[in-house]
């Protein structure tokens, strides 16, 4: 299943962290707008924030422009939530 | 690459529409902020209506809740961009 390889696709062996992973992908047909996921990924990481507490370096952007599709990958590592009895 | 067949999975013929494709993939290793992606979810359509005119009947939102892995699939057609001459 593709999303299963793009969750997994850094190779790295399971960890007990807690992340959030958001890929973004434009396609355009046409010129303008094509700025549209620089724009909305300052936005989107603010929507994050105000959810959990961000620490700005367990954040990692990705951003690739090109013709026809831009995209945005961002990784982020999530604080240790209260943790119950996991198996 | 994985990105690519994410976005080419649908199998659709190439066809003149401009769209943005978002997916959060939410890994958890405890309970507890599970319903992350469903607080995302609204927050972050907000945020791409603000900046694109979104047609209620263009956007395709897919939610997949396990039990380490949240998902939420937003798929965009965004109304079209002023054209310009393209190849």
């Amino acid at each position: 299943m593709n999303l299963l390889s793009f969750l997994s696709r850094r190779g790295t062996a399971p960890v007990a962290r807690e992340r959030l992973q958001i890929l973004l992908a434009h396609e355009r047909v046409a010129f303008g707008r094509s700025d549209l996921v620089a724009v909305l990924r300052e936005e989107i990481l603010a929507v994050i924030a105000k959810h959990v507490a961000i620490d700005k370096e367990k954040v990692k952007v990705t951003m690739e422009r090109g013709d026809a599709v831009s995209t945005l990958e961002i990784d982020v590592e999530l604080p240790k939530a209260v943790r119950r009895a996991v198996a």
